[in-house]
């Protein structure tokens, strides 16, 4: 696991800010066990909602000192950076259409960034974010999440070391089921609302996480593809399925359903590769399995830190095979693996060698990705480059 | 079970000829258990290669009197006819393109046909074979074998009877991996062979069976298709993969994806059906098994003859729930129905009402896919009108 | 596959006759099914009931001949030895105490007996079929069908190659709901009724099979068990659950529960065996799956007809991997075997090397289990020697 | 789930000291992980080792003061009784035989403990450790995890409801296969010696899990039972396979099985229920999935947080269904369990209704029935008390 036994210079946790994430918020309780979980962070400071009263209250049942829950994330960005004992980093976790200033606002202070995924809600709000981020000293890291489960990451490694052969078919697939009829809770309200989840529904809450997952994995990138969008539930602005076929550099073709309308599905996050030499099957809610079948040769079923799992899985598992891992487990390997990075940057140490994470980069695929879609989907499904 | 107990008439097997089916085929010895299961049918006379030597040396081993071992299909069809105790059916399993001839020449004797799918090789072969069917007094079977499964037909009802209210998304996918590298056998010959196969390689061979049973459980039809269809294999002359999205009347939506290069996949034909009050899912490796969620409910695992299945699983399944039945028994349904009817022709009585098979209707809609996915995929993946 | 191709005297089929299975019964049906599947069987006669009516309407149902009806089982031998076209064998598929009489009835007359299991219902009637069938020049298979399953043969084959090395340890389970509460039904009615079932309830009708598929697997014979035996459901005279610890020949141990009140367990036949290199493990209710574990290496699912399986599963196999067999081609297996026998028997050929099936010498140590299950219970679980 | 948003006196953490779980250690870590979590503890003193040098090394490497890494557990124990901010309590996570006097040392001093299971090495440090903690106001907490997985917690709710009705058996198992060869790490070495590990050996270090689990969910407590151990691999001084039939208190019967030589499982704790009504299956490996089957009624998947949760559940869990949580989340609910009891003792306040850990009394249990299993299998399996 990404340890704290491997810190050189201080193993005293990073201090961390957060903006969004009060109460009833589901993503920045998550942020907040996985910041937890390995022990890198201590949450001091916040601006938990945009209602300010709101975000008082959430600070103190964190246990925030007064003086660093803030009214809203400009005061935050700006007082932190001046403090001596100021955050080391912060994370994003609002709806998407404040991730853009809200990163802005931290980075142009030169304070780290993880920020929840899409990157923006708007691609005008992504270019400005990468510029920004680019002409940053301070690292911005994507939360997803998906990347950082060992068997995503035993995948990739396979494919890397060509046990698959040549790639053929990436065939990725999310679904759920929660808005199957119509819902008007906090987390439904501002998904399906285009003016702060952006132009994707499904595709860019949960579409970009197969997405992101199966260039993960498989080490290529998409050039084009072929979207047909739908909202089936009566009243919907956005989409709440979507039936992709995409073609990636190379000449590996594959599809991408995502759908949040599918009843039986809970979090079904699917990724299937198969190259001239071998297939490999990954499902989220099985995590700590991963199928491999070398053609012509029984499937076999490899297990997190069981036999046949390789140093990468290793490198981010804490407990033996037999032992599940879980959602939160795969969260905080993101966590951990930016506060390598961050205290790499803080300590001027090198970064360990193996570190990764999500980035800008990734960030930018993934909001082209939405475009793409909606432009496809808009010219019936024609085929559109990235 | 479609049992001889409910016969009427006559618990007589019905006497069955058999076109192609040679030593060394594989469909024509599935055909024969099929055939035999039941005990509703006999094999009485064959003209099971193309080669006469071997037609005979296969008849031979099958037990067929001298007199009925022909050394073509014409003859066959002409002798037959002639003899009192000539054939009741017979089964055509030869390649794709021998399919139209074959046909013809029993049905223009008024002899009844069952048929291996897809209908024929091309769609003008297809047209000439509707226009003599429907002229002949006999009947025609097509054998989409997968439709005669239990859980099949339970989803079916299910659908039917609004379980899961109105459907949304039907996802179809029949995946294999024998012809992930280059195959010499017979098999793999003739069905690389466009003039024997079609133009559609992995579409007609399983794409279409696929096809069939997502309209045959979902009861829609598809009205257009979008196809990316490739060949990976380095000199395939047919498609060995492809990926189709599907519009169906109503407003359902869907996707197909067959691959005969996918390692790790033997014959994984998987049927997921998803409307606004409820999810089906169905996987042909684990026949006895129907996972069916309604919405906000746990998911339910409803067993072949076991609790929560209905009347039209019940039907056609011979023994209790957790006594596995397979591919074999369910073509046998798709035989015992076609005896049903065959009889109640023979005899003059009414065809039991439950009694159902596909026939040159379903025939005719798998050579309008074929057709729109080479054609949508020629034009880039243009929406084609079925 | 045990295939007509491979007979060299006759292709013609045996015949045989059936003692039980009318109308209502399950058993019977299921024999029928297995003699017709590979065609090397034809039903020619029957007492198919001990009420004379009874057996004559299930005959003409069955489409036998007037003549060769029979009012009960003794004139049916009787007559059948005296004929040319008498009778090859007899499928015997009465309650377990009219076993002894109609086998003896039959061996007596040199006529073949497949029988079903167990093999009588008192550990007396078995001593002296013993007897009979040794005395005979007919065969006796008992039909333990469960051995007629291609992965119970891959898994013998595994063990005897000695791919788990030195076996420790065997896993057996066979468990049922469907005497969960009290039932009236014919099946349950003589299951649990001693006089007719014999001394064991669970442990004859369903344990049996359990502990012939662990020795036949292993290859290992049990010296001696410790048994727990339960009737919960009130009024219930003999027993509905039973624990059972076993010690093996050279040091292997294991369990056994059987049970027929475990709610959510249609026919849950399990096996796992585990030696000092692998383990394996197969279920009945999943037939064409085995899993094959060498110490230290992952998990492989070898699959019927798929990589990894050898020739004994082959040998009995139909269908290609991916295309399901089920219980009735487990069962025909047996039916299929018997015939090679038969055949070899009847034509003065040498019986085909591979060819395996239960006999006496099963069906003995199956009623010495059911006895010292019973004896061990009543002593407060003593160790009882078999 | 357990949160500080429900704590009402304070949201500071408790403080935490640790006897064990120095390098290399396993369970130690676990621990730690488990306490992070969800934010209650932090760590902050330890005697992390019985090696003083090695036990200053992991104390620093975990951050702690210099004043606060002590030699041995019986410094610590005085020292932090002596600090305003001293310890609210210990983790104690040695090797069996040294939970005694550790226990007993922090006890004493009035300092809650969280100990690692078995209670102890022998029968008679646990009876002098029952007396101590009677007579201590200080908490005892017995980490016997596996009871804090949601759907233990789920399956325990619906049998205490009624929803199997009467509880007719109870099968459980663990099964490992680390120990399957001869093994000489640190892990193998003290559960492999009698005077560390106590003596039992996969009946202490598994076996003792799953019996606790067994009586936490089916609600019912063991009365008698009779066990047949076994040590497989030559030289191995204590049982690493046990096969053990129980009689529960109101007629149930079960069995247990735990092993640690059975290859292909990795941690296999598995749960099966049964009454007249109904039936569970649970297995650790996917602990966020609960089998449930009314009699007569399909099979139901229930997931945590999913439709079909309850309270029990839901109380424990973070994240939504499909978003897996695992044993790390399963250990963390035991310490927040905890953490709930500590701080109503801390600040005097009415400790939350519903909260529930093991502590002294399953200690106890677990104890005896190592004791049992022990006695009986040296008489040949005869049936022991309690």
């Amino acid at each position: 696991m990404v340890s704290a036994a491997k810190e050189t210079q201080s193993n005293a946790p990073l201090r961390l800010g957060m903006v969004g994430g009060g109460k009833d918020a589901f993503i920045g309780e998550v942020h907040r066990f996985a910041a937890r979980l390995d022990g890198h962070y201590e949450l001091v400071a916040g601006a938990l909602s945009s209602t300010p009263q709101k975000s008082r209250e959430s600070g103190e049942v964190l246990g925030l000192a007064q003086d660093r829950i803030y009214d809203d994330f400009h005061q935050m960005a700006t007082e932190e950076a001046k403090r001596d004992d100021g955050i080391d980093a912060v994370a994003i976790v609002t709806p998407n259409h404040m991730h853009y200033p809200a990163a802005k606002a931290f980075l142009e202070q030169g304070i780290n960034v993880i920020c929840d995924k899409p990157l923006t809600s708007t691609i005008e709000d992504a270019l400005e974010l990468e510029k920004v981020a680019n002409k940053s000293d301070a690292l911005f890291i994507l939360t997803h999440n998906y990347t950082g489960y060992p068997m995503a990451r035993q995948a990739k490694e396979m494919v890397a070391n060509g046990e698959l052969g040549n790639i053929r078919l990436v065939q990725a697939e999310y679904v759920q089921d929660w808005l199957t009829v119509e819902e008007t809770n906090k987390q439904a309200d501002w998904r399906t609302d285009p003016a702060r989840s952006g132009a994707g529904g499904s595709i860019g809450d949960i579409g970009t996480h197969a997405f992101n997952l199966a260039c993960f994995v498989s080490g290529l990138e998409v050039e084009s593809l072929a979207a047909d969008l739908q909202s089936f539930v009566p009243g919907r602005r956005v989409d709440d399925n979507a039936h992709i076929m995409m073609r990636y550099a190379g000449g590996a073709r594959g599809t991408l359903w995502c759908s949040q309308v599918a009843p039986g599905n809970e979090n079904s996050l699917k990724l299937r590769i198969y190259g001239d030499k071998g297939g490999l099957e990954w499902c989220q809610e099985d995590p700590n399995y991963l199928w491999f079948t070398p053609f012509g040769e029984p499937k076999r079923l490899i297990t997190r830190n069981g036999a046949g799992a390789g140093n990468a899985a290793a490198r981010v598992s804490r407990i033996p095979g037999g032992h599940p891992e879980g959602y939160l487990e795969g969260f905080a390997n993101i966590y951990s693996e930016a506060a390598s990075a961050i205290r790499a940057k803080k300590y001027g140490t090198a970064r360990p060698e193996a570190t990764q994470f999500p980035g800008i980069k990734e960030g930018m695929q993934g909001m082209k990705f939405i475009n793409a879609c909606v432009s496809s989907s808009a010219e019936n499904s024609k085929w559109v480059t990235l």
